[in-house]
């Protein structure tokens, strides 16, 4: 399942050693105007190797349209979008053949699939998000005219949430050959009432999916998220006034369907796995290994993972859009 | 969408105060004993009325197997289970049909739709989770043989971990009539490694939106959860041993894909948002309304989404046992 | 896969000599007035019975809306249509519990699932297109006040094309205990040009898909079909004018996309497999049996085809025109 | 919708005249062994310019693999295929930038999206068959050890069945400047009975939406086909032996599910729409226009659409296999 979104629909491939790394996205409403300049300052928001606190893999990231688009415009053919992986030194990675690196999807991947590439961790990597990350441009693109925009931070590194202290706790964990943990709010402004379809299609469940689809995050929370277990149902629910709400403890969602206010979400990082401390694992074989990991890592993953947290919000958001639109266009009984 | 699953595919239909609810699971592998007596004690489970801090709304909700099984075996044909409503007093909700109550979906489904039942919250009542759990039943039933087992329970209410201060905290919460919310823990155990697809079919990512999609939850976290961001790498990777791995921070899931080891759910369930305490909100023509409402209602439904919890979690696992089933009934090149 | 559709999905269910035979349709637009008198003259249609041709079982066939409505509309909510069963006469089929009907699909359900309900065909009985028919015709409440109407005719039984000599050829077959086929046309009126989702979607291949999944059914052709095989370019292209087409060679569909002329659409359904005549087959056991099946057929099953035939038609242009009604709903860039 | 398949499931883009034809497949089976040397051969079989009787387009067709495979195996991950356009004389359509061609996709892709890249027929040229046939070819190579084959020929053309009369009509048409249409047989061995879903994922239905999912095809039948409204039951029922059936006028599919016989599919194609003959047609003003294509057209589209035709039989026969692979895999109950 490499496949994401009913309507608008990104169809990604890729390892991050392999020649490309791209998306094919189906269902974009035509005569959008798009060229690759609308894509790229996306991929390089998202690119590596841009602070001394952030991995020094050097990649281009330049995006080539293949199809979908003529003079400038999208047609409603599928818009394939493929970026040439460059920066590939596969030989790092010669060590790390037959052993499993602990909290990577190493050991699981061979579970499946009794084969794996294992050069950078193949088609597991965070170099995956790439394709997410252009997909999500043209979405950006598409909610643009209709008033929807996105936007995410780092709201807390190991506790911290001070924007100082955040770069103090990653400067220490990169330091002590360790990793660190943290916290992504996205926000959704312009979203109309009505997105997202009961029962299992809720907006919220489809944003928690696709939250959750990405890489190092462990948990998903919307509006009060975990907090709302500490509430009383009278200061949990948001009074309805003229227009809107009064509150937004709900996060922009009730009954699974947005309610016209910010859609508000927050997820869970963990560290990085690959650290350079000395981990305990095993190999192919089942014997017990040491390791410790010398690549080129964030020692804090949080702040990559916001433009992909934006772009999968915006490909939930449009998508829903599109659902929602389809029984406008079609009109009532 | 009222489809969930890609294997194991349960499309649930009815409203709190319509003729019915239920739903036609397709997908089902053949062969497998089935009879009402196999569902009937996860709905006896659901069932509201057991206690006096639940709704005291009486049904009998016995289920009906309309089709799919022959001589108590499923055949692979798709399986309607049908429950009857019966202690309807659509009358109680004649005052809220043209208010919309706050927290809940009435502002939102009439946003999205231009109509709704008002009745009992119709669509959207959490009568709804009685065709997840008849279907999740199945589920189980199929998982059985295999050595899966799930369960789950009430870890907290308004921050009270114990038995006795939980109950304390639901009474004081009825008494004052209010609501309080909680947090759901759901384990499976016996799964085997390599369940989930990359990258949009994680395990991890429809573990997520299948709890998102239960009314009421606000969260969603896995192993660690938000507890992730607060640690090292070095603390939260499990170190991996032969067989298995040392710890379980990762909550049984790399990479999207099962590890083998026990798979753990936390789900942030808001307060009922239906409280007798007064709350201020609009009627259909927009006007300030101030709303008490006085139905059959649990203080804090909790308690009751343990099972609904439970079988989302085996709809998801059973479905991605599937997926991976058809690789090793495949076989490979 | 009992679910068809991508926008207005039907789930149907229900084996011949089972409980119920039944359909979940969801995805319907909100605010369609629907009530049974809508669906029951559908199911009349196709109800065997009528004439001395057709076959004895007598159904009353009445359907009961158990949810999705409310006071007389379509909410947007999945609408769950069910017809019990009631003239069965399992023991007719006790014979046939453990022999392969020829030209049935007792050896190939068998083959696929390794359990059976024989009963009456069980899920493989022409009985399953009940379902259909009661989605197509919430499809066709749906399409009306788009202009949209379907009709279709048996065009030809063993070669015969008028009405009599039509007849006389099912009384024929029916005299010497056999059976004979024919050729149904169904045509669509008023649709709009654009439907249809190329490459894979498109609205010819949703056709050929929709007709070829009724039982009997071994050709499908659009348009002059395989007439186009005998044709010159110069005879098939249809000159285009102002407004329209000159001439409609093509059966309304270009590209895959309807033109805005009536679809048209023939198939070809083969002979009811069920005959007196004896016809060698075996057993479970695999020894080789005489069969005489003496049960209540159609010597020729086309006309009870045609409603369904009809039926399916107007799901799939429904189904077309709520995708493209998606873009509309959207609006362009 | 340019994904095909379920399990198997392959998205194809590309314009004619862009820049490149591809295709993702998703879901192949990890392990099996695969390199661009096992595709060329069947793009090589489909690319025109190889008889006087065909365009003469030159295209190398040279496809390049982006992804999914590891050391000359596949791995599970999805396989992106390219093939780059390389003589695209695009100014031979400037003529044709504001003007419909007859029997061609211009007039319904314009009505449906409002734009389109007019070049060589942009997405809805023949040439998008070329991603088809490299996902096809896939397929085969899954499908071989198996030992599961398929092919095709050109049965008749304008009504001639021998080769040198087909070749004659050919010559025919192409010196009238017209062409003319014909009708192509594949047929599968040694695929196992069981393969098929009811009832909408019926072996022939999917078959039947596979096969006029191509351009140009205006029928499709399986076995007896159109004959079989001309038999009688006691003709058309295929006896059953031991093992297996004495006769195959099914065509190898039985209540949708494959009986272990050949799988005999024809389908009708159209004479190819642009021809020399000057036709009547209007622009994008609905001006009247005479036209006469002049650019490099296949006389007769049926020889180069048995590639084409065969690689969509592999797709639903894999894309069926994994589906039954699945109960295999899983075990009964």
């Amino acid at each position: 399942m490499n496949t994401f979104g009913r309507n608008f629909r990104c169809t990604t491939f890729g390892e991050s050693h392999g020649k490309a790394v791209g998306v094919v996205v189906d269902g974009c409403p035509p005569g959008v105007p798009l060229t690759e300049a609308d894509i790229q300052p996306y991929l390089d928001r998202r690119r590596p190797g841009k602070s001394p606190l952030e991995s020094a893999r050097q990649e281009p990231d330049r995006v080539e349209i293949l199809s979908g688009t003529f003079e400038g415009r999208t047609t409603g053919a599928p818009i394939a979008l493929v970026v040439r992986n460059q920066d590939v030194r596969s030989g790092d990675y010669d060590a790390l053949r037959d052993v499993f690196r602990p909290g990577h999807a190493d050991y699981t991947w061979q579970a499946k699939y009794g084969i794996r590439d294992h050069r950078g961790g193949g088609r597991s990597s965070g170099r995956e998000t790439l394709a997410r990350v252009a997909a999500g441009a043209v979405a950006v693109r598409c909610l643009a005219p209709h008033g929807v925009a996105i936007s995410g931070r780092v709201v807390s590194v190991h506790g911290a949430t001070e924007p100082e202290a955040m770069e103090a706790e990653i400067r220490a964990a990169r330091d002590a050959g360790d990793s660190v943990g943290g916290v992504v709010e996205v926000t959704a402004t312009g979203c109309p009432a009505g997105l997202g379809d009961p029962v299992f299609g809720r907006l919220d469940a489809a944003i928690a999916g696709a939250m959750m689809s990405i890489g190092a995050v462990k948990g998903v929370e919307i509006g009060e998220g975990f907090g709302a277990a500490l509430l009383l149902g009278s200061e949990m629910n948001d009074p309805i006034t003229r227009p809107g709400f009064a509150t937004n403890h709900a996060g922009g969602v009730l009954g699974g369907i947005s309610t016209g206010q910010d859609i508000v979400v927050r997820i869970a990082v963990k560290p990085t796995p690959s650290i350079r401390r000395v981990q305990q694992t095993v190999d192919l074989a089942g014997e017990g290994r040491e390791i410790s990991i010398k690549g080129r890592h964030d020692p804090c993953i949080a702040p990559r993972i916001v433009p992909v947290a934006e772009c999968m919000l915006a490909l939930v958001i449009l998508d829903a859009m599109l659902e929602q639109a389809k029984y406008r266009g079609f009109g009532g009984g």
